[in-house]
């Protein structure tokens, strides 16, 4: 069978195709030069299978896509508080109302504004790390991010470095607020090698997977960086990655997200998947018109929305049943499906309101996928509870999907593969 | 057994009780008088179970925390367009920085501002209305996401009536910005009246499960508003909620929520359960002290933030296997867990890079537990494409977990309840 | 002789009356409706001459044009102190920054936006009037500005007042933030009946020219408020009179100004003389088109920016003689024209440069026309030093130019009408 | 005798001595290391006398002072629509709301502050200027302003230069605004060069005395800038000089001024004199402390106000009288005093309401001491009416006060030194 997730993506592309509305950025020739037609759009899943369509081979600059990942370079080179202490995570608002550094502190308001991805490219490597070695660290992280060994396209970092006048402006502001040290036009330099990164929509969304997949590359294997900075970047993205109407792209969209002024857009959705478009037209706000388009596209498509309520499924309580009779019976509590908090929840809540009432207990995951962490430590609280009721606990756990099943003081479980096993040791212990 | 979640909320309330940081409201004698030691907690699972710590019979005036409901039943009863004509859904950013209407359009920035929620206020029932209509509809809303009738504060109305004039003067504006129309003294009454309405950490709880539950109040089932409604909200509680610091509560804590200057605090985790907390003294935000230390904790024990990459569990595929042998085996594909749209993905794709071999197929959903809408669809194409490869597909699926399971033109599936029943049918269409 | 200043106002009228750019304020159907062609201009001076020009007859409402008169009434009335306690004098800013209350005090920034203006407007009077008492003082002070009974219009009021609800607005955040007492909407009761008062181009140059005046009508010659008012009201004018770019009128223009919805503006000249054109049709800002282009060729025709620096006069010691010789001989030094501080330093200099050599010596101010009263100090105490130097010190001042001639401790003087009553009294006193 | 002009001066600052508030700028050493008990005054006449009390031999850099003489530079050498095209003149505003660019524009909002001070600063010199011949232009205007050879402070300027980040966000901004060309950093090498210029308040005093003598250094006779430059200069000053609350000095003193960093102030009467101060502790806006006093003193004590209204003089008609008698009668106008614009109306109001009776008449100026352009023109237009009233027409000037007496077609008079004189002409032509 031929996967139908290419032909949605190809249909997808030829629904917006005929969109030539907007501009390409025309503040460098080498962006102006782009061909303005190029559309591409691929996917990456969180385990790392890649679909692409259109334009998927072509080249093109990174540009403000690079900002979540090096602010994830960041947090995880320096940690949490140098990063916070130097960039705030405020939305900067509409560009009626831009203002760029907080007052009082002046740290730039966020990390996907150009004086927040400034300010946390010096904040990529080692504290003592010289400009260059910081620009390679950066390089090579944001390779691992997409897999592949990424290069700089020399032209658009020429073009830009000799007119990047506004972010020399705010990297001398990032000094006199005492943000960044040493020389500013360093960082300029730096920062603007790292915005002309050249990826393809296959890298952009292997990054984005990455992101979506706890920050280890699904392809390498490699971790990049660790799950809580992930967290924080997407947040950030959420509240911050589109360059105006955050709100609008939050009710509409609401993926995680950041655009590049190149025609590159990526959305990372947690779990699940990366995804990135490729289309040079921007609209007013800077974003690349058909890549928005083709984002709510996959939002209504797709129903990935952040704020998507799924369906409640059956109970994770599948059911008990007795195995035996009479006083040596075994009362077996069936689970299934995946176990979150709101399910480890209705398993407590059920043995509460229903007591178990033989000695010998058993609580069956066999039908369970997985579970969450916070519902591994309720379920084994559940466990703890019961021994000191007086309970003899069995956990049936073929696949192990409980991991290192330790239910604390006073607690005590037994883990076994089947039904049958429980029965086995019973015999052999009356024995 | 007894559920230790009531333990877990006692002791995170004794946690943050000996803070007496931060200030009661102080505008008006009634809020000003609140007894600032009174902390409780509760929370409402999605399917409606409650628990609740501390002073959880206190009864306060629901004040800002009005204002998503109020937002969501303006949504649902005059719909999306006519709605965000009149009110944005933009973060209004920091204090330091506040603008309430936008300019060009004099709508207010979001529903959470008071501008914004004033406007909502005038939204909410039908086109035409009275005043008391509205607020009339406007209780009778909020008491069904409670699930309970609620009642004003006519002491707390009564004062704030008097010195509401930032309100007054918020309505005026709204008028000569054509946003609202009638005379606008009228709406603040009523706005008034809304605020006022006295609730406990049980009802709030209530309330953001019914949220949480895709709309629909759990204990009552009544359906309050419709899904599209409560994406919109939580997204818009999600960047716009808090006072202020909106990027620091979406990375800190993750959950959509509103505070009310009363001392509640609300938070709604779709799919899983909404959580309330109640504690008077507020910071300079506006946001309650131990309130927002609550969910802070919350978040960091639960794993509730929505940013959380969840851990990947087992493949959905859980396998292959014939049944039977030679040319009239059957081939089955077992699949197992929740199933969305990365999960689909997953079946498709194995689909694809090991195509079956036999003419008779069976995907057996007999250790599914959930199927998304869009997995559904993704699924069903699969069997259409499967049907075209000239296969015979069946669809073990004795729950039901596929609704209205018609793989559409040229597909064409046989639903059974077990793998013996498709033998048996074999058997039969043989002879 | 007919004097040619007719004719130049006749004539300034003629070279913008083509102009039809801008637009009537179209926010009530009185202003609305008004005849766009009107155009007017009348020129009072300081000492009640009253020239004027096209549609001189034509009355319409003051409209802002009665803010600063209201504010000169609330500073008389309740002093500098209260008065900027409520109400700052910054200018606002250009309308894309524009901000009515300053952060921190809640104070409007200006009495010229309407924030301050309705905040002026409760100040005049005394603190215990009622609404009614303090709008009837309001119109007999600017009445008194007048020299004429000043009517409300009670068609434009009623428009006015249906739809003031930016207004309502306004005064609701003043009693929000403290800066106003009682009910607000009595407060836009009584603001919109201010600005409703009708005038004509003579009734504001009259006013103006009152300004320019010391505060002292030049018809009637009443005094209406206080010569520090008058600074002050004028000083707020220069900065802040003009809706929007205050700093081109100021470079430009150059005269302390007020503009009014209506199509009126006024410019006061210090000690020289009121100015007030009508021409109903608005620029962008509000302003009048064709008084804006009146007003620029008054300053450029007239030399009325108050930054030209007037070309220098001759000397105001016009030289000095001996009278009689040797011993007995007068030595006299003789001034001229009008004296103030400059002037006066210039006197000092030279008796300092070139000391007087006899002990009977004389100021001339046969030829001084008026003596500023620094000027006045400074001449005084030349006379005590010279009186300390051993001098016996005459003054010549015949027509008493200068008032009050005290030198003060140590000092001697003897006024005489004549170097002839000098001779006269030596004469006499030698025998 | 002494003059009591430096009496005054010392009485004043020994008045302020005392008063040690406020700090020295402390963003470089230099400053910071600044004796900050230092105070003097320095007061230059329009005329080139100069008084000075204090610490008036001390240096200091003359940092933002510099801001209005470069702009006036720049005016004089590119013309008001070059420079205005890049440099607006609105104030900035109070701190709380401040904002350097102009939306739409880019241009800085007015010379004063330091992004609109860099953009001067380039627009000085010609078009073609190399950066170091743009810095020696403003060094060698500034020095012309001061009628001596000022010269750089290097340590000042090295110390400023290595830490002007702000200044090099400005430039840069600036740049890529499109405000200013080539590199940012010549901009601000060539900034801070003119901000180290060496001065004392004797040569702050000599400066601001060139404005207030319409541009024309008052002790060398040098012009430096022509006299609408400083018209331009002295109503930005007005309305921009002062670092915050420019409302607050226009209203409390009233005088054109700028305050610089290092402790200077300077206030420029127009027609009268300049007044420096210095005194290096800084108020929360960056002034001098004492120095604000001192001028706030002056303000009061000298009746310096801007918008202080003088007293009215006499009439500048100071009579009529017959020369003779019967038909060959000649019927004299005397006037005197200073003739402006309200003299000269004042002058044809008379002719009007008293028309002269006589063939032969006479207007004599005998007393009058200076006529200013406008009054000129207007008693020239009075000349040629009464011309063609039928009158023969002579002027009394012995001193040419009146120069140019050309009264225009169909104009026709005779120019006589004495009243003597026109009884010969009579007696003469009679024969």
């Amino acid at each position: 069978m031929r996967s139908p997730i290419p032909d949605y993506l190809a249909e997808a592309l030829l629904s917006v195709e005929a969109d030539q509305s907007g501009q390409t950025a025309d503040y460098i020739p080498e962006l102006a030069s782009a061909d303005p037609d190029r559309l591409a759009v691929a996917m990456c899943t969180h385990d790392g299978r890649l679909y692409s369509q259109g334009d998927c081979d072509q080249a093109f600059s990174i540009q403000s896509i690079s900002k979540p990942f090096v602010y994830a370079l960041a947090l995880a080179d320096r940690g949490f508080d140098e990063v916070l202490e130097k960039v705030s995570v405020e939305p900067s608002g509409d560009a009626f109302n831009e203002i760029s550094f907080e007052p009082g502190t002046g740290r730039p308001l966020n990390p996907m504004i150009n004086a927040g991805a400034i300010a946390a490219h010096t904040l990529a490597g080692p504290r003592d790390a010289t400009p260059t070695e910081r620009t390679s660290r950066i390089i090579h992280g944001l390779s691992a991010f997409a897999g592949r060994q990424l290069t700089v396209d020399n032209g658009v970092y020429e073009s830009e470095i000799t007119t990047a006048y506004r972010n020399r402006a705010l990297a001398n502001m990032l000094r006199a607020n005492e943000i960044i040290g040493g020389e500013p036009l360093e960082a300029v330099v730096g920062y603007t090698r790292q915005c002309s990164l050249l990826v393809t929509v296959e890298d952009l969304a292997m990054m984005a997977a990455t992101l979506a997949n706890r920050g280890v590359n699904p392809v390498t294997g490699a971790p990049v960086v660790p799950a809580p900075v992930v967290r924080q970047v997407l947040s950030v993205m959420a509240t911050c990655g589109m360059y105006d109407g955050a709100g609008d792209w939050m009710t509409r969209v609401g993926i995680p997200a950041k655009s590049g002024v190149a025609g590159g857009l990526i959305g990372a959705l947690p779990g699940q998947a990366g995804i990135a478009t490729f289309s040079p037209r921007l609209d007013q706000h800077g974003n690349s018109v058909r890549g928005v388009d083709l984002f709510r596209r996959f939002t209504s498509d797709m129903g990935m929305h952040l704020m998507e309520v799924p369906p409640s499924g059956p109970s994770v309580v599948r059911g008990r049943r007795l195995l035996g009779a009479g006083k040596h019976a075994i009362q077996v509590v069936s689970l299934q499906g995946s176990i979150r908090f709101a399910g480890a929840e209705r398993v407590l809540r059920e043995l509460e309101d229903e007591p178990l009432t033989q000695k010998t207990v058993a609580i069956s995951l066999v039908r369970v996928t997985t579970v969450g962490d916070v519902a591994r430590r309720m379920l084994l609280e559940a466990v703890r509870r019961l021994t000191l009721d007086g309970h003899d606990v069995y956990l049936v756990d073929p696949d192990r999907v409980l991991p290192d099943p330790d239910p604390g003081e006073d607690g005590r479980v037994t883990v076994v593969a089947s039904r049958d096993d429980i029965i086995e040791r019973l015999k052999r212990s009356a024995t």
